[in-house]
């Protein structure tokens, strides 16, 4: 265990052990040269590594163990698969079963009730190494919605339909509960759906909500009355679930599930279920020197509008991970012009990013994979855990802006490194970094230290 | 009206009026200069444009007529609008409705039937200027999806709902044909939304379903058994809808509408819903020197795991208007790492871009917009319509692949150039180009006059 006063430094001596074998090289030419000189050698086992997260939100102290706990268990059941020899999409998806069956997260059991009073539920998964993708929005009556997503994912894999029919990868409502159970996957009583947590909090918005239209009502009926009442929300119940995996081979996988925003108008599907927002998953290509996996959380039509998950894989590309999180979450969310007339951008997003690196002489022909992990939130907390194969158990976080500092125009961003080899060096969380947003529109150097806004 | 044997050598032409006045300068410079420079003028009457297409897919030569009909009335409406001061958006909306309501195309009415022989419908609508986006996926009962889709986005403009609940983008089913009649759109009884063309291809569906299906349990039920009717399907009947505008003010917008595949499973969602697939628009702005719109048709689900309408946008900013949208076809579709397992990408996009420009001396103070539209598909045939505010009539063409080309495997590429001032120049389309594509993976130059493939 290392701990990581000097991340950049770290981060140069890991870097340093693929580089000493291509001296030419950026990390592209390594990931290449190594697997063309693995092709001779027998696959190594090097593990894997899982990070999830339940929600970019706020975690009050009192809740902050059921939501550590959850996290734990979701990285067990990860990593026991990954053990098992499963690949990162099915670890990714065992994930979230144990995401979404916590009465505590706003995913699956215990979602977040829609304005009608009932639960529907948006999930999706990506696989980077087929880039197939699975989808389902506005799904009510099942308990796993991200098992559905998988099935869709896994059924398209197969190829076309009957007639020469092409296999769907996004289906919602009654269309995907009916498909699921046609798949075998059991229909769940939407009563039993719901937990104390839900129910409750869906009386107490109504209640919010019928005295704020009556307020709305009597006094100030006019075309702005919508923004009087726009902060009683707050980055209050956003906790969408999800995942990132890496397997023993280097895949990397994705996942997201969601009941979505609370008394939301039924029907309306949110960037869980949502191509390039919710989840994203790239394997490393010729393109591309990383394999890149990211999750994300937060207000589902932010997440939507600017595209975040895809967004934050496509910046994982730079040379310096933390760097280029930093500035996605800056300039392609906060600031985003899709966002222009936003006042508090919400959201959260886990990341991981890894490459095939070589030990340095003499232990050269080890070989392994570095792991970047990174989470970074504009709400008032993100609650991740993450373990690699080789840990006996998952660490947990609860990662808060610094106090002071305003939900939706400041960001926080940590993260830590790890190395998938015979032995694993997983390293503790950075500190938090808090970037005020006001004004800052270009892509100028940052200044971490620069005290939070107003 | 001029020809256009030489593209290139009329677009030279025409961007050295803005060049003399930039001498310095990329179109990027030429367009702030100008806006800086225009803020004390009165806003200039620069007419509008239109570009419509009634799907890529394959449009027979008895059909041709309805289908150039329909093209015709809808660049009609959209031109009516913009000359009665309608931003863009209203525009594109105006010509969805007219493509939805004909019986002949994949959308609103006389949509494909799915499995169930139920019609339902995807739409999606995007304002380059506001860079606001409403969609609505799986919706019944609906004449217009379009219109649902523009609320939702005019709605999400307004601000926050009541108790600080944010508005959807993007509705989908029972949930979404409720909102919809809740703000006012009339509903509309299912059994008149199929036509007696909708209804018999559902018919003839079914029956070659249940024969596929026969014939594959009878005689061939292997993991293989999926491919062996793989392309009865062809690029038969994916005429979905869709249109791109650039309004007196120069702001763009795009639309698009389907019925979504024929026997799709209840509930399927195709890129017609899809943010970033189904339709991107984007004015300048400070990072891109050309506004873009693109709307996209064809098989959604290649459509929206390759994000065609995004990307294309995204391509449009290159200098080569042309070179860029073959580019993307290619590189970004057809050859697209994530349809690595499709022998046949079917899919198709209309384009336009255009930035201002300023006519050389003496009449510099004469301001302009250049328009550059375009279309490309993998298709048998793309139906489009384009027309300018000043034109009397709008021009329509069937763009076909040569005779012996391979639908899904090369692509046609056609085009033209408008410059929207007070006389309008607008060109008749390129001749086709077919591109063949096997073997052809990097961006190395493109010899347009290769023989097509095998």
């Amino acid at each position: 265990m290392i701990g990581l006063s000097s991340y950049a430094g770290v981060m140069e001596s890991l870097m340093n052990s693929a580089e000493e074998q291509q001296p030419s090289s950026p990390l592209a030419n390594s990931w290449s040269k190594i697997q063309e000189s693995s092709k001779n050698q027998k696959p190594k086992c090097v593990g894997g590594f899982v990070l999830v997260h339940a929600g970019a939100g706020y975690h009050s102290e009192s809740k902050a163990k059921e939501y550590k706990h959850v996290c734990k268990r979701a990285c067990q059941r990860a990593v026991d698969r990954l053990k098992a020899g499963a690949l990162a999409v099915e670890a990714v998806a065992a994930a979230l079963v144990e995401l979404e069956d916590s009465p505590f997260t706003n995913a699956g059991m215990g979602s977040n009730l829609n304005l009608s009073g009932e639960i529907e539920c948006d999930a999706s998964i990506m696989d980077g190494k087929s880039l197939h993708y699975g989808a389902v929005g506005a799904i009510s009556g099942i308990k796993n919605p991200v098992l559905v997503a998988n099935r869709l994912l896994s059924e398209a894999q197969k190829g076309k339909l009957s007639a020469g029919r092409i296999p769907p990868c996004f289906l919602v409502g009654r269309g995907a509960h009916d498909w699921a159970v046609s798949h075998g996957i059991p229909p769940c009583p939407s009563e039993k759906m719901a937990s104390k947590f839900s129910l409750s909090a869906y009386k107490r918005n109504k209640r919010k909500m019928e005295l704020a239209e009556k307020i709305d009502t009597g006094h100030n009926h006019t075309k702005k009355r919508r923004q009087s009442s726009e902060n009683e929300n707050g980055s209050g119940c956003l906790d969408t679930v999800g995942a990132v995996v890496i397997d023993l081979e280097g895949n990397v996988a994705a996942a997201v599930s969601s009941g979505g925003l609370a008394m939301k108008h039924p029907g309306r599907v949110g960037q869980a279920a949502h191509y390039g927002c919710g989840c994203w998953a790239e394997n490393a290509c010729s393109m591309n020197s990383h394999s890149t996996a990211v999750s994300t959380s937060g207000c589902g039509e932010h997440l939507i509008r600017t595209m975040l998950a895809r967004e934050c894989s496509a910046a994982m590309q730079s040379e310096d991970a933390h760097q280029a999180l930093l500035e996605a979450m800056q300039n392609k969310f906060i600031s985003s012009p899709f966002l222009a007339g936003e006042d508090r951008v919400l959201g959260g997003v886990i990341v991981l990013r890894c490459c095939r690196c070589v030990e340095p002489p003499p232990s050269q022909n080890i070989q392994g994979i570095l792991v970047e992990f990174l989470w970074s939130h504009t709400t008032e907390s993100m609650c991740v855990g993450y373990m690699s194969a080789q840990d006996s158990k998952a660490k947990t976080h609860i990662s808060r802006l610094p106090p002071g500092t305003v939900p939706g125009q400041c960001l926080a961003i940590e993260g830590g490194v790890c190395r998938l080899m015979s032995v694993v060096e997983c390293m503790e969380p950075h500190p938090v970094i808090c970037v005020p947003v006001n004004g800052i529109l270009n892509m100028t150097p940052w200044n971490h230290n620069t005290p939070p806004g107003p």
